[in-house]
Formats: structure tokens, sequence, C-alpha cells
């Protein structure tokens, strides 16, 4: 079992290999990637052993050759597809924020508010909910974001799970039973600014 | 050491026992704490037991007491001083996601341009950038979280460390060097994505 904090760093470790690519760089040293991801070297190489044998020993490993391993570990292929749900100023955010990933595919965006429905975003249009069922028949999305208020999560997660989307993000937190064969998973920003403030609290407290 | 896992699930724990609070449930079970959350029992106990002995033996936890101490080890205080930095869609997505949290106080936010200045979101004002020094040292925020597109980041946080600002968390994952003093955090979206991607495509090779 490959623990969950290495495979959150599988991304980390993508994004800055391509950008080592884009620099020519077409091999690289576990003490480069470290440098770059911010992450000590020894935990670099603790974690790329988890898929065997990708390095050159002693000189590194051969960039392009890791980044495809990683992508084939993540499961990273073209075209993405990827709906919105709820076009307020989260959903519009995610749209362009999510757009600049070149293997992401913004099928659409859905709201229930037909006011903002019909216009685009970033070339991404924005359909009535209802439509829904309709659109992800035709262009089967893998991954729904959830840019909507948590009163609403379970109904909207069970209508997903019904509609064959595999993986859901929210940035809802809230007490909800994950509908079978769906991965749910959940961006809490509030629990991000706390855990900052667990640190520096801890911090102020080793510094007294 | 306790682990980074449990002291993020803290923030969950703490959600699930205000709901628990609100519903006069003055005692949980750790069975219960694991329903609401979405996390198994075991796991729940084990986080606890890090932090001494809040259980009343064999009979759950004091809610009240147990939400008392998680905050205390959290840091949480009243008035948590944050100021955003980015008035664009995430930067208003925030705010209003932000304001809703009782013991986070919203102080201002900022953006460079002029345009979106002097403007008042969900009841924060929006000052030009130029005005951040003056507005920090009136009002000491303890959290910047930054709304702004990845190029201008290194140079944004070395000014934000040098106007006394603790914790930062930023949308925008990029190879940085964290200022001496300050807790830096990264909330990165794609990577959110890509791990659900991983556990998709897990469970697929599996159920073959």
């Amino acid at each position: 079992m490959i623990p969950e904090a290495t495979i959150r760093r599988l991304s980390i470790y993508l994004r800055c290999l391509r950008h080592s690519l884009e620099e020519g760089e077409e091999i690289v040293l576990s003490s480069e990637i470290a440098k770059r991801c911010g992450i000590s070297s020894s935990l670099v190489r603790k974690d790329l052993s988890y898929f065997g044998e990708f390095g050159i020993k002693g000189r590194g490993y051969r960039t392009g050759e890791l980044i495809s391993a990683i992508e084939k570990i993540i499961g990273i292929h073209d075209k993405i597809g990827i709906i919105i749900i709820g076009a307020g100023n989260l959903g519009r955010a995610l749209i362009r924020h999510l757009n600049e990933i070149p293997y992401f595919h913004i099928i659409a965006a859905f709201d229930k508010n037909q006011e903002k429905c019909g216009i685009s975003i970033d070339g991404v249009e924005v359909f009535h909910i209802s439509q829904l069922s309709e659109i992800t028949k035709k262009t089967r999305p893998e991954v729904a974001v959830l840019a909507i208020p948590p009163d609403s999560l379970q109904e909207t997660l069970d209508w997903l799970a019904a509609h064959g989307i595999k993986g859901i993000l929210s940035f809802a937190l809230s007490s909800v039973k994950t509908p079978k064969n769906v991965e749910l998973g959940f961006v809490e920003i509030a629990a991000e600014i706390e855990y900052l403030l667990y640190k520096i609290n801890r911090r102020r407290g080793t510094t007294k």
C-alpha cells in the first residue's frame, strides 16, 4: 500500500519535472527535484522507490521517463473530462484555473440559476443543471468539481453518481455518505488555514 | 511529533463536533464522530489519544470540552485576522467562503488593479496593494491567502513576510523559497483531482 502522502506528492513532482524538461534537463538528480519542489532529497528518493527502478545509478533519473511513469501511476491521460457544478465566483475561478492544465478538458459548467446559463467563461459554456443528463451521456466526464453550497451536497453527489461520474471534488465539507463507485475528495480551505495556525502556534511554543 | 494527517483531521473533527453540540449532543461517542466525519472509529480514537485524556471511559467525550481542547491545540481564538491578496474571481469566492467561519475575521482584500479597488465584497473592502503596509501595521493580520497568479509569488511572499505575516496560503503551486518565520501552505486543486484519478484508476485495477 503506497501512502496517501506519497501519491499526493507525485502530482507535485510531476509539475516540477515538466518544468525541468521544458528547461532542457533530460536527466535530473533527486536533489534537483527536491530543490524545485521544496521537499527533502531523501523523501523524494523514498517516494519514487515505491514505484520500482526509474533511476540511473548515481546519475539521477531520465526526466521524460519519470514523467511518463508518474502519469501512468496516477492515471493521467489526454483530455481528462471535467465538469464544474456551480458557476458563481468559485466556479468561474475554477474554470480559469483548471483550463491551464493541458491534459484537463473542462467540458462544461452547470448552474441552477437561469441567469448564469448560456454564457461562456474562458471558452467553457454554462448550461442549466437540467441539461446535465443529456451532456454527460454525450461527453462522459470522469470528474465533477462542486462549487456549490453544502446544503444540497448529498443530493448532488447521489445524482452525479447516478450519471456515472466516478470522481467528485467538493469545496464544501459536510457530513455525507459517499455513493458507491464514487471517489470523493474535499478541499477544505478553512482547515488549511487552521493547519497554518497550528504550525505558527507550535513555532511560537518552541521559540519561547 | 503528532502526524500532519492527524492535525489536518482535527479541523474536520472540530466542524463535526460543533454540529453535534448545536444539535444538543453534550456527550459524543467516537463512533458518532467517526460517522459524522466519514473517518473510522479507531482512527478517531487514535487521533484524539495524541492529546491526552479527553474521554469519559466507555461513555464517550464531553463535546464542549473536546471542542475547547482541539481549539487550543490548533491555536484557534476569536477573530483570527486574515487578508486576501487578489480580488479576482478566486479572491471574491474566498472572501464569501471564509466570511462564514465565525472566528475568522477577513480584514481586507488587496489588488494591484485600481479598477477593483474601493469596492466592498461581502462587507470586506478592497484596497490597492500599495496600502498593504499601512493597513497591516494597524490591523496585524496573522494569515494572508494568495489568490494571485504564480509568476509574482516569490516577490509577494517576501514582501508579506517583511510585513510580519506569519502564515501564507497559496493557490498557485510554484517553486519558491519560503521566507524565514513564515509558514507556507499550498492548496493545489489540480493535484487533488489527480489524486481522485489515481483512486479511480486503482479501483478499476482491483475490480478487473
